[in-house]
């Protein structure tokens, strides 16, 4: 191998040491191999013969009918959020700095509940769907499982994620608190297209109420053209039928739209000529502006990313490499870019993005970088197909104040310490 | 809508009532349903009012940290299978028949031990690379997760998959049963050729010895060369942390080989400049032919796929249209096609392939059919981009004889009656 490669391999592309992300590109990694040595501050150590642990001195444990994790990463849970005095209202978060990959496991899967999770006998389920149609229709769940399907890798994100980086001061709370109201699964379902047509509905209408079947029978207004375009009924998540806390045993899914119009448990579809402006989408998942005015049915989740890690609560082990990694998405489309700054947002290098990069759907990115061990603050910065580019958070709270916790998609900055600590600042 | 659209919606493709997979492409959906009123023989009711169910008059149960299956779903496991005296000796098998799309969760991945799972402490295991290389290594599982990572959708199948079917007798066992040893999961991990160039591998020593911290100290050789080109250390499995019966802390992951030399539980990498004659690859894992000789170190796993529904054991419900689904996937790229023949192999027309087709990982192929009710034969035949055709069990066994059990990737053939029961048959 050449001199040349070699030093190509560690070229920088931004400032405070951010690397060109070819070091992480098809055949890049033996570069960093043959040029790095010892510059993985992950440094093994020289091999001593292996000690033969009890572990393989005795047959282990036998198959299992349904696997669990393993009891040294019992740990890694969701972070539960309640709300006072009001039964089942509240959220989960979904771990991303202990996470990796783009496919969120489901027992991890963020949720949002009104009022709890309904206990739905699916033999008993019925699914309606009624109003501006020629034929309304019932479905039984079992009914719905012999319909044609589709399957998709799409994310889901709550309106609410990330609402607490509006907060005058920035929380310094784990990665997967402040982001953890998103995940990203493979959803299998029924196309809507084909319920909506077998029941004959009238395209002119424009509107379609959902609700679900929880106590609080959560209803939202979507446009008909969505229901039209890609939403499915969602039967299977991950490959498994649903879990309970995803809406078991139907949910509607919408690509790219907010968290809450994704209605869990999902009892009845009403095709309406108008919005219903039910209370989820007036007294709730609205924007409320400076004026005093509010923004109301805004559904897509606008380009965004996130750095995982390293964020806040992760400490740093010395300078050397590091790879900087995180999570990329668009409800508009495909990410095409994502860049990364180490310098507070003054210089910005191009991060490696995952193949493939799917469509509304999580997209890991990753960066290489050298760390001098002296202070730096870490921010990425995502662009999707439209040319949407991920804003700041200074012109979010111009636009919008700091009164909402809505849509948040500003840029995140983790500050490193020379201690190695990772905070959380609004750079 | 014309009349001509709708009579284009139901094109025979081939015999025995398969219809054109345009039914389920982009928009021919809507035509399904505009067309085929009626048609669909899980023809739902028409609309009564909904009674409000017991679960929507109080609130549900409130957020949980790590979530579990509905408890309706509760019998949709692996299935177990032990070998009589030999403790941890065994397989458990994927469900396929009971679950959708292309991703396994980590709960229902299949297993296959052979001296049962280890109870591995990450804080003590070592990961050592020795033999010929200029600096021998040992990681620990803090140091390896701090390297540079990829993640990659692959599918894993255990060379005995599907073995069953080379007996006399067609097993009237489960899809998920005959074909349960096969699973597929997005992987993360770190690029091995990052390890070996950092150890200084000798590139001309062109075999490398993977032992399993395990009882049984399971070991496999690999070709040096497809460990520098694909092959990870996998850390992540589905998002988050290898599950202990898949290797937890790390297992070797080579994207397209028999899941046996997957190395789980990792312990130790030895270069060397031959193959080691390990027991599992001389006495297991080897393909026994007619003339007594055996076929050894064949390692990719070649084009196959199977229908999983509809699949022995689950019961047509009357005559009418159905979506005849299942997987493909091979070992040596991406699938190109998957033919579908509802007359027992006389016509075949091609299935929809769901997006995004991966190279190495599962892919959901879709058919419309219209069941009459009178006997029928379904079969699925993939072929993958190199050209490769998925053989007929008749052709396998030719070569083979029947005294071999593995790298069965013989075409599957499914019986209905007119009773609706699904059947295994040798077609």
């Amino acid at each position: 191998m050449s001199e040349k490669r070699e030093s190509g391999s560690f070229e920088a592309a931004a400032g405070n040491g951010l690397l060109h992300r070819r070091l992480f590109l098809a055949h890049g990694a033996a570069l960093l191999g043959a040029g790095g040595m010892g510059l993985l501050s992950a440094r093994p150590a020289a091999a001593a013969p292996l000690e033969v642990p009890a572990w393989m001195k005795a047959p282990g444990t036998p198959m299992s009918a349904y696997g669990q994790p393993s009891k040294y990463e019992s740990d890694v849970q969701r972070v539960v959020g309640g709300t006072p005095n009001v039964v089942g209202n509240g959220v989960s978060f979904t771990p991303h700095h202990r996470l990796h990959g783009t496919i969120t496991p489901n027992s991890l899967h963020f949720e949002r509940h009104h009022s709890g999770v309904p206990d739905i006998d699916p033999q008993q389920h019925r699914f309606l769907i009624h109003g501006a149609v020629r034929r309304p229709l019932t479905f039984t769940v079992d009914a719905l499982l012999r319909y044609p399907t589709v399957t998709q890798i799409h994310f889901l994100e709550c309106a609410g994620n990330s609402g607490s980086n509006l907060a005058p001061q920035p929380p310094q709370a784990p990665c997967g608190v402040i982001h953890g109201l998103m995940s990203c699964s493979e959803w299998t379902g029924v196309p809507l297209s084909i319920l909506m047509d077998e029941a004959g509905v009238d395209r002119s209408a424009g509107w379609v109420l959902a609700e679900g079947g929880d106590a609080a029978a959560m209803s939202r207004s979507v446009p008909l053209a969505k229901i039209m375009d890609d939403a499915i009924v969602a039967l299977y998540q991950n490959g498994e039928r649903l879990r309970p806390e995803n809406g078991y045993p139907m949910r509607l899914f919408l690509p790219g739209y907010e968290g809450n119009m994704n209605v869990k448990w999902l009892r009845r579809l009403q095709v309406t000529t108008a919005p219903t402006m039910t209370r989820d989408e007036t007294s709730h998942y609205t924007d409320v502006l400076l004026n005093g005015k509010a923004l109301i049915l805004t559904y897509p989740m606008e380009v965004k990313s996130v750095i995982t890690n390293p964020s806040t609560g992760l400490t740093m082990q010395g300078p050397g490499l590091y790879e900087i990694t995180g999570l990329a998405w668009s409800g508009l489309g495909k990410i095409a870019r994502v860049e990364v700054s180490a310098d507070g947002g003054r210089s910005w290098a191009d991060a490696a993005l995952s193949e493939p990069v799917l469509s509304k759907a999580f997209t890991r990115f990753r960066m290489p970088w050298r760390w001098d061990g002296g202070p730096a603050i870490l921010e990425s910065r995502a662009i999707d197909e439209t040319g949407a580019v991920q804003p700041t958070r200074e012109s979010i709270v111009s636009e919008r104040g700091e009164r909402q916790n809505y849509h948040n998609n500003a840029i995140q900055a983790w500050s490193i310490a020379a201690s190695g600590e990772v905070g959380n600042v609004y750079a």
